[in-house]
């Protein structure tokens, strides 16, 4: 997406620290404290503006969630949304997604979701795409055995990129639609650019992988 | 398909015994002496009225190819076309694809090609879907280990199903492609159906699956 500087956003996420994490470092290992419960807790990878994961975080208050974004111009949107819905199962974290082993114990994040990722089409790129074995290898890390990897985008070539990357690291595939939004699927919350995407008629692809035990 | 009544074509297969296998159980243990070489064998399970296999012969004179068609009324169609193109690598053969461990042995097969199988949409006939474990189990006991199916299909349905039942049965995706005709791959030789429909518009998905050693 566009960025937007602005200049007074790193500003406005300090000073509310009860929904932006300031020090995520100090977090790892009790995320259980700071939510002040033993919920399971699902993170979503590049939360964007933050429509998903507060969207979720409403409809599921059984469980924690936290939106994981890299620029301070976009999760300053999630940030005003938090604000006014006032959750007290969502946190935002500002930090990259390639260093969430910095501030998760393994065994701590129940699911990971990856909405509308960067394509990253070319295939010198192909490491950058948050479906890249080194990703999926840090999600494993940071979850059970058996943990989830939910996916939606609508890029014909990062879906089918994506189907094999996670089958080549063995994790077993348990959800596949390849048109989402006339599938009957139920409880689909939709993220800002799902909404203008589908509306344009574009097919939405949506699949669930899981992590095997290790042998 | 639907399926006209031929009274003449059993006839027709029982009088061309060069294409149409005869007694495939005694080929059992000896497919290399019947194409009197040792070139791989690959055989498509529902070869329908040939097109498919008879271009991939056509093509890959290096590879031996069987046709396996349950119905009689379709496969006289595709002694038709072997008969006009005389391939010495294509034989046919009129068996129930169920029962293919009655006609070769372990290992005796390098590749399977399922193409446009009978979706079977509903859930209590899904055993008879050619990508449901049981056939994926008799494939595997066909090929030597690292064997591959080959499927392509317009049914979406069909698609997200076999997908999963790769993956759950254990095997390796190697390509999935989503829109087949716009994807660059070379050298896809296309059946009846599949001229058909993708004239319509219909998007055709394909995947390979490879068989993983089992520990």
């Amino acid at each position: 997406m566009r960025l937007r500087n602005k200049p007074w956003a790193r500003e406005k996420l300090d000073a509310h620290p009860q929904y932006v994490v300031l020090n995520p470092e100090q977090e790892k290992g009790q995320w259980n404290k700071t939510f002040n419960n033993d919920q399971p807790i699902h993170i979503e990878v590049g939360t964007g503006k933050g429509q998903f994961v507060t969207g979720m975080a409403r409809q599921n208050p059984h469980i924690n969630y936290i939106g994981v974004e890299l620029y301070e111009s976009v999760i300053v949107t999630a940030l005003d949304r938090l604000i006014e819905a006032d959750l007290p199962n969502l946190k935002l974290l500002n930090v990259d997604g390639a260093e969430l082993m910095n501030y998760f114990e393994k065994g701590e994040v129940d699911r990971v979701y990856l909405n509308f990722s960067d394509p990253w089409p070319k295939t010198r790129h192909a490491k950058r795409r948050l479906t890249y074995k080194s990703f999926l290898s840090l999600y494993e890390s940071l979850m059970p055995d058996g943990g989830e990897v939910h996916f939606k985008t609508d890029n014909q070539g990062l879906f089918e990129y994506s189907l094999k990357s996670f089958s080549e690291y063995g994790m077993l595939l348990t959800f596949v639609s390849l048109d989402l939004h006339n599938s009957g699927f139920e409880g689909n919350v939709m993220t800002e650019y799902e909404e203008k995407f589908s509306a344009k008629g574009q097919r939405i692809y949506r699949s669930e992988a899981k992590f095997q035990p290790r042998p």
